[in-house]
C-alpha cells in the first residue's frame, strides 16, 4: 500500500490543480456546517484538507491525532481565507478519498498548547509530547548538530572509533554505574564516565586523530541539568597541542552554529586564563554577553581604618567590588544579599547604594574616608541608583560570592547571542575544603612545568582548557601526560599509593611505556550545547527519552524490580534490609 | 612545540630538496656501518629516514617503537636502493635533527609480523596490536563504513536520534544485561538488546525517518562471533513499507561497499523467500557466491521400494539431494558424513559416488531401481567423481543437514565477491523443539494476514526480511504491527498472558493507541558487515577493544571485583555461595 506521494508541508500555490496523496495526523478538526476542515500535520509541516462528510463515511469518526491518508486535489483557498501564518496557507486539499490508518484514543493533554503541561505527564507520554513543535524542533536540531560535528571531523581526517562501554571500574570523581557480570560471577563492569583512557590508548596505538559521539554515565545525585547517561563529542589527537585542539573545536562549533542557527561565529574565540576569569568575573565559566566586571579594591583600602576591610587584607585576603547596576532593591532586599553571601561562605557583604547626589548610602559608609569612597565610586563606575557590593575575604570566597551576584543581576534573558569563550591554564589540582589535593580536571592532564608541579602542586598550572558558552561549561580538555613517570608523580601528589595506582591504573601506565606520542583532546557535552542553541533552560528538552531527577523513566517505569532468578544468575541478591523495605511496601500496598 | 609539518606517507620524489619535520614511530632500525636507516611510521604511511649516529647523541639509544620527531632534507634514494613496495620508496629523509619524544620498553611481540601472535597476547597489548597494519586498516575501514551510512541517511532526510541505554528490563530472546539503580534501591535498569521499542515510539511521536548507530547488549553464552556489546545501524520509517526499507538499506550498502572496497554493487539485490531459501539452499542465509542447489527428489521416489525413502514420504517427509561435487572422500570420509547428519538430527544420510562409467557406488544403490538411479543422476546433474548426498526426513531436517553440507563443501575461500541477498517472507512464529511457538524475529513484526495468523499461526507469514552477505546474516527488519489489537493477538499466540503483557509491554501497547502510523525498519550489525568487507573471519578483528568469549578484557582486567561499600550503595550483595567461592579462591591464592 502507498500512503502518500507528496509531502504536506511542501504544497504551494504552484501545486493547485494537482491530485496528491498525503498522510499524517489530524492536528485540528473544525466542522463548519457540513464541511470539515482538518489540519493535516506530518514531519514537513501542516496543510488544510477539506472533507465533505456526506461523501466519506469514515469522516464522522475522525478525531484529533488520528493517523490518516487522503487523496484529493490541491486548490487555492477562497480569497480572504488564506492563512499567512502557514507556509501552505494559500492552498487546501479537497479530499476525494479518506483512509483512517490508525485511531487515537482521547489525549491526556492538548498538543497544540506549549505551556502548562506538567513535565511528568509530558514524559509519561513522551511520544505525544514529541508531536508538539517544541520537542520535535529540539531533536531535529540535535540531529543537525551531531551531523555537522561528524562532517567537520571526518573531513579533517578524524577516525570515528567506538570504545567499549562495559569497562573496568576505576573509581574517580563521580560514582561508577556498575554492571554485574554473569560469566565472571562476583565481578563487575562499570559503564564509562568518559572514554578517556581508551582514547588515550588509541593514541598509543597510533590512531592520530580520533573522534566519537560517546555515551557516558555518571551516577551522581541528579541536578536539574544532569542525566544518568549523556553523550559527548569526544576527540583526541597525537603530535599536536592545545592550539590545534582549540582550532578543531572552533571549526566544529562554527559548523554547528551555522547549521542549527544559521549564524556565522567569529573565530578564534576569545580566551581568558582561569585566574583572569576568576578575578574579573568570579567564575571559571563567565558569561561574557554582559560586562559587569569585578573590581579589585584592595589597593584603595590598603590604609583603611575600617576594621573588617583592614583585617581581611592583613590575613592575606582581598577586597573586591561589583556594581550590579540600578537593581532597585529595598533595604530588606539588600540585607537579604548579605545573608546570601554568608551562606556562600563569606564573612559578610557590604552593600552601598549611590544616591542622586553621588553620595553612598550604606551601613558602613561612615567608616570609610571620603577618599576611599571616591576611589570606590571611580573603580566601580558608580552612577545614581547603582548598587555596589563589596566582599572582603579570601580571594576564592570573594570571587565565588561576587560571581554569583554577577550572574544573578547581569544575565540577559531571551538573548540570542552565542558567546563562546575559552578558559585556559586551569590549575593541575584543587584543594578540597578539607585541604586535600584532588585533580582539578582529571589526573591525566599534563602540567605546564613538571618541576613546578612537584615543588608547588597547589598552584601548578595544567595544560587544561574549558569551552564556555553563555556562562555554561560546554566541555573541557587538556594536553595529556605522555610520560609514565610524570603520570606516577601525579598519582603520588594525589595521595594514590603505588599499590592503589597499580591496581586501578597499572594497565594504563604500562601502555604509556611503549613509545606514547604527545597527545591532547577535548570533550563537549551534546545536550548542553544543543539546549543553549535552542534556548532551552533544561537539557531534558533536547533528549528524546530523558529520565527524571531521580533516574526514573515515567514512560516505561524503569528502573523496575526483576525476578530473583535473574539476580541469582548474576551471583547477586538484594540486601536483606532493601528486600525487607520492598516487602513492607508491597504488603502495605496490598492492604 | 611543533612535532611535524609534513606527513611521512605523503612524500614523493617531487619533495626532494625540501626540508621537512616528521613525527612517528621507529618501525625498523638498520645500522649499516655507521649509518642508521630508520623506517619512520605514522598514520599516513612509512618513510625511510637516515641518521648519522656521529651527529646525533640520541641515536644510540633509539630502539624500535620509540616515538620520535625528526627534521631533515628529503633526498632521492641512491639509484638501485629504491623500494618499489613502499609508496615513499623513491625518497629518504636525511636527518639533521632528532628528538626522542617517548621511549619504548621491549615489545611483547614483533609488530611487523602478522601471524603467530596468540590472540590473548594481542588483546592484552591491544594498543600495540593496533600499530600493525591489519587492525589499523580494519578500524579505518569501520570508520569509513559508518561515515558512509550516516551520510546516505542524513542526505535522505533521516534524523539521528539517540535512544536511552538504561531502559526497562523486558526479557525476551537473549538475557538482559542488568544495572542496579542507586536512587531506586532494589530496582534495575537493563541495557538494551536493541532500540526496538524506542524507535517505534519515535514513529508514534511523528519522527518519520530515524536512524542511529546504536550500542546494544546481549548476555548470551559467547560464541566466537558474538560480543556482550555490539553496535547496529538502526533505522525506522513511517508511511512506508518493505520495499522502501530494502531500497534504503541497498543505498547504504552501495555507499559502504564503494567507500570501503571501491566496488559498485548492482541493485536491487536479489530476493528469495524464506521458504525458497530453505528448500533450495537449506538455510535462511544462503551463500550464493556458489550454486550447489538442493534438489527435491520426492517425486522421483514416489513409488520406491526402498524402505527408508518410502517411509519418509509416507510420514509426510521429503527426499532431497545435494551434489557436493568431486570431493574425493574415502569410504570412511563418506561414512563420517552419515554421523554428522545423525548428529544434526537426521535419521540417516545416503551417499553415492558417481563412477567413471556413470554408475552409482553406494551401500543403498542396490535398493534403487535403474529408473530411480537415472532420475537421481539427472536431478543432481551427476558427473563422474561427484558425491551425491541424500536425506529422507522431515523437510526441516533435510534442509538443515543438506544446508550444512552445502556450506562445508561449497564455500569459496579467499573470495573477494560480495554477494548480497534479501530473504523475505519469514514466518511470524517458529516452533521450539518442545512445540512452543516463539516469535521468529521479534513479537512486533506484522503478519501478512491477521486472520491467517489467528487461524494458522504455525505457518503464518510475516512482513519480515533479512539481509544476507556471503552466507552471513547482516541484519533483519520488518513491517511493524501498528494496530494495538493485532499486537495483543500476537502476545496471546505467544502464550504471554494479558497480565504479563501488561506488565512487560503495557506502556508500549498503550502508545500504539494514539494514532500510530504504519511503520517499518531494519537493523544491520556493524562489526559483522565490516568483518566480511575486510575478509576477517572474526568480528573481534574489527572492534577496537573486544572482549574474549568469556567477556573478559585482557587489557584492563575487567570485569573485576568491587568494594562491598559500592555494592551496599546499590542495595545489593554477592550471594553467600559466590562470596564463599571468591574467599576460597583468594585464600588458596595466598597459600
Amino acid at each position: 500500500m502507498n500512503y502518500r506521494d507528496t509531502r504536506a508541508g511542501e504544497l504551494t500555490r504552484e501545486d493547485a490543480g494537482r491530485t496528491v496523496q498525503l498522510a499524517g495526523w489530524a492536528a485540528r478538526i473544525r466542522d463548519q456546517g457540513g464541511v470539515m476542515f482538518v489540519d493535516l500535520r506530518e514531519a514537513t509541516g501542516v496543510v488544510q484538507v477539506v472533507i465533505d462528510p456526506a461523501s466519506h463515511s469514515q469522516a464522522e469518526s475522525l478525531r484529533r491525532e488520528f493517523c490518516i491518508s487522503v487523496s484529493g486535489e490541491v486548490s487555492l483557498r477562497p480569497a480572504g481565507s488564506e492563512n499567512p501564518d502557514l507556509p501552505t496557507g494559500e492552498v487546501e486539499v479537497v479530499v476525494s478519498e479518506l483512509h483512517i490508518l490508525s485511531a487515537s484514543q482521547a489525549l491526556p493533554f492538548q498538543l497544540d498548547e506549549r505551556a502548562d503541561v506538567d513535565e511528568l505527564v509530558r514524559l509519561r507520554y513522551r511520544y505525544l509530547d514529541m508531536r508538539r513543535s517544541r520537542v520535535a524542533a529540539n531533536l531535529r536540531a540535535r540531529s543537525v548538530a551531531v551531523a555537522a560535528m561528524r562532517r567537520v571531523l571526518t573531513e579533517a581526517g578524524f577516525l570515528d572509533i567506538e570504545t567499549p562501554t562495559l569497562i573496568k571500574s576505576t573509581p574517580e570523581g563521580a560514582r561508577d554505574v556498575l554492571v554485574p557480570s554473569r560469566l565472571q560471577l562476583g565481578d563487575f563492569y562499570a559503564l564509562p564516565q568518559s572514554p578517556q583512557l581508551f582514547k588515550q590508548l588509541l593514541m598509543v596505538g597510533g590512531f592520530e586523530r580520533y573522534f566519537q559521539i560517546a555515551r557516558c554515565y555518571r551516577d551522581e545525585d541528579f541536578r536539574s541539568d544532569r542525566q544518568l547517561e549523556f553523550s559527548q563529542l569526544d576527540i583526541e589527537g597525537s603530535f599536536w597541542g592545545r592550539d590545534d585542539v582549540l582550532a578543531t573545536i572552533e571549526a566544529v562549533m562554527v559548523a554547528v552554529a551555522r547549521d542549527v542557527r544559521g549564524v556565522e561565529l567569529a573565530t578564534p574565540f576569545p580566551r581568558l586564563t582561569y585566574q583572569e576569569a576568576l578575578d574579573r568575573y568570579g567564575t571559571d565559566k563567565p558569561d561574557l554577553r554582559f560586562a559587569m566586571e569585578i573590581a579589585d579594591l584592595s589597593d584603595h583600602f590598603a590604609a583603611t581604618e575600617f576594621n573588617a576591610f583592614a583585617s581581611a587584607l592583613e590575613s592575606g585576603g582581598v577586597i573586591r567590588g561589583l556594581n550590579v547596576g540600578a537593581a532597585g532593591l529595598s533595604r530588606s532586599g539588600l540585607d537579604a544579599l548579605v545573608d546570601d553571601a554568608k551562606q556562600a561562605g563569606a564573612a559578610g557583604l557590604v552593600w552601598m547604594v549611590v544616591e542622586d547626589d553621588g553620595s553612598l548610602r550604606s551601613p558602613v559608609a561612615k567608616f570609610l574616608s571620603a577618599d576611599e569612597q571616591a576611589a570606590l565610586m571611580e573603580a566601580l563606575a558608580g552612577t545614581p541608583g547603582d548598587h555596589l557590593l563589596i566582599v572582603a575575604d579570601r580571594a576564592r570566597i570573594a570571587a565565588e560570592v561576587l560571581g554569583r551576584f554577577r550572574t544573578r543581576f547581569g544575565s540577559p534573558e531571551g538573548h540570542d547571542e552565542l558567546n563562546f569563550l575559552w578558559v585556559v591554564d586551569f590549575p593541575v589540582f584543587e584543594e578540597t575544603p578539607g585541604g586535600e589535593l584532588v585533580a582539578a580536571h582529571h589526573p591525566f592532564s599534563a602540567p605546564v612545568d613538571v618541576e613546578d608541579m612537584a615543588t608547588s602542586p597547589a598552584t601548578a598550572i595544567a595544560q587544561a582548557y574549558d569551552l564556555v558558552l553563555n556562562g555554561s561549561e560546554l566541555g573541557s580538555g587538556s594536553v595529556r601526560i605522555h610520560d609514565p613517570d610524570v603520570q606516577q608523580k601525579v598519582f603520588e601528589i594525589l595521595g594514590i599509593s603505588p599499590d592503589e595506582a597499580e591496581r586501578r591504573f597499572g594497565w594504563f601506565v604500562e601502555a604509556l611505556r611503549y613509545g606514547t606520542p604527545p597527545h591532547a583532546g577535548f570533550a563537549v557535552g551534546i545536550a548542553r550545547l544543543v539546549s543553549i542553541l535552542q534556548g532551552e533552560p533544561n537539557i531534558r528538552e533536547v533528549i528524546a527519552f530523558p529520565k527524571t531527577q531521580t533516574g526514573v523513566d515515567p514512560l516505561t517505569g524503569s528502573p523496575s524490580p526483576v525476578d530473583d532468578h535473574q539476580l541469582a544468575e548474576l551471583g547477586i541478591a538484594l540486601r536483606p534490609e532493601v528486600q525487607a523495605a520492598r516487602d513492607e511496601a508491597a504488603g502495605s500496598g496490598a492492604d
